[in-house]
């Protein structure tokens, strides 16, 4: 038995790019969590049935592969589907396909389900993903861990506060934040000379409004292609946040 | 003759609504621009076309209504129309309606053409506003001047470094952004228990990419009902960026 897809149209707007016309990161994974948030209310477990029971879905980590950043005035079709779960994770996977029906991003996620108040991860309650008919199996795929940086390394580094419109309605920092914070930790003349081939991303710790955040980066310098670049996200005491590998390649002109 | 009105629908996304799940200021004017942008595409005088004339079009000003502000999910009506202009000046009116086909913001806004190598006013070309239909008149509406801040005002600050992510298709710090630095530099406390009716805001000099500024804001302590907050953004060198007056509402629970 596969798993129940569900997708949509999204016509991509300009505040969802950058100065080079392309959805940025952030922003691509805003449109697929709008699907996926689509996808569960249509299937009766949306976010209020789910914070009924007393939990909530977290994301603990993305790997998105990108062939071609849907542009400004687009029109994509976004597809989501529950893959896999065991007793504590879920394997869900995304696409965006542009209007010829090329795939333009492959995202592969991992999901959890955690107490609101313990804010502890709990097994995964059967009412909430028994209507997406994802498959039970014993392990869920592995996403690889992001390299990470180490005292060797020639950091770029740039400080964040939280701000008041990061935080969203669940009364958190909005996800898709930390997304602009890794990568804007990056030159421009880089960024605008690059595309995003890959990134490999995973949430440790929870950032909360007035937080400030160090975003640190560095560039693997063993590896030419793709371009590797390291990143993380510090809070005030040290400990990483968010840990992330992109990878990039030169953009021909 | 009136000048042409141009709608269209628009579904409001969790991404474009704050804590309290309502549209934020900067996501509200993404919306009315992307309108007015569609409009002038539709009328053949978009954005390429007046690139070639060497010109932009630049708002230095709005003046926003706000009845009620759309919430998370409301699939809402946006409607623009290019009222009238003069040797200088356009001035253009946007509305957002919500389904029951009650208004919930009206937008008043000025624009200019600009040169864009001296970026200096000219007076607007007729082959960009001839389409729209617009009315030819000797003086356009004029928007107020938003209270400005004195020596005897007790300030709230923040301070802000552009972001990669700031800057638009054009090379310019998104106005969008304007509007998050401005209220942000407002206490959460203030945010979630006050609902801004409305808010005039003046574009003076533009901020750019790696620039630091500081928003600076004063609540009017002669003003209770609406409760009134001055503020403006200032570049490095002390030059004023933006200028805005924001009237506010206690929400009741």
């Amino acid at each position: 038995m596969a798993a129940k897809e569900f997708s949509e149209t999204h016509r991509v707007t300009f505040y969802e790019t950058d100065v080079t016309n392309t959805v940025t990161p952030a922003m691509l994974i805003n449109m697929i969590i709008l699907a996926s948030e689509d996808q569960t209310n249509s299937l009766g477990v949306g976010a209020k049935m789910v914070t009924e029971l007393g939990i909530g879905w977290v994301v603990t980590q993305y790997k998105i592969d990108i062939t071609r950043m849907p542009t400004n005035d687009e029109t994509v079709k976004l597809t989501t589907r529950a893959t896999c779960y065991n007793r504590y994770f879920a394997f869900r996977e995304f696409w965006v396909h542009d209007e010829t029906g090329q795939e333009c991003v492959h995202i592969e996620s991992i999901l959890v389900t955690m107490n609101h108040h313990t804010r502890k991860i709990v097994s995964i309650p059967e009412e909430v993903i028994t209507p997406f008919e994802t498959e039970q199996v014993k392990m869920i795929p592995r996403l690889g861990r992001p390299k990470r940086l180490d005292d060797a390394d020639q950091l770029m580094v740039k400080d964040y506060r939280v701000r008041y419109f990061d935080i969203d309605g669940n009364g958190h920092v909005n996800n898709s934040r930390y997304f602009d914070w890794l990568i804007d930790a990056l030159p421009m003349s880089f960024l605008t000379r690059h595309r995003l081939v890959s990134m490999n991303i995973r949430f440790e710790n929870e950032v909360q409004y007035h937080h400030d955040v160090k975003s640190e980066a560095a560039l693997v310098t063993d590896s030419n292609d793709p371009i590797v670049t390291k990143h993380h996200i510090l809070l005030d005491n040290g400990d990483v946040a968010t840990e992330a590998e992109c990878h990039w390649q030169p953009i021909m002109k």
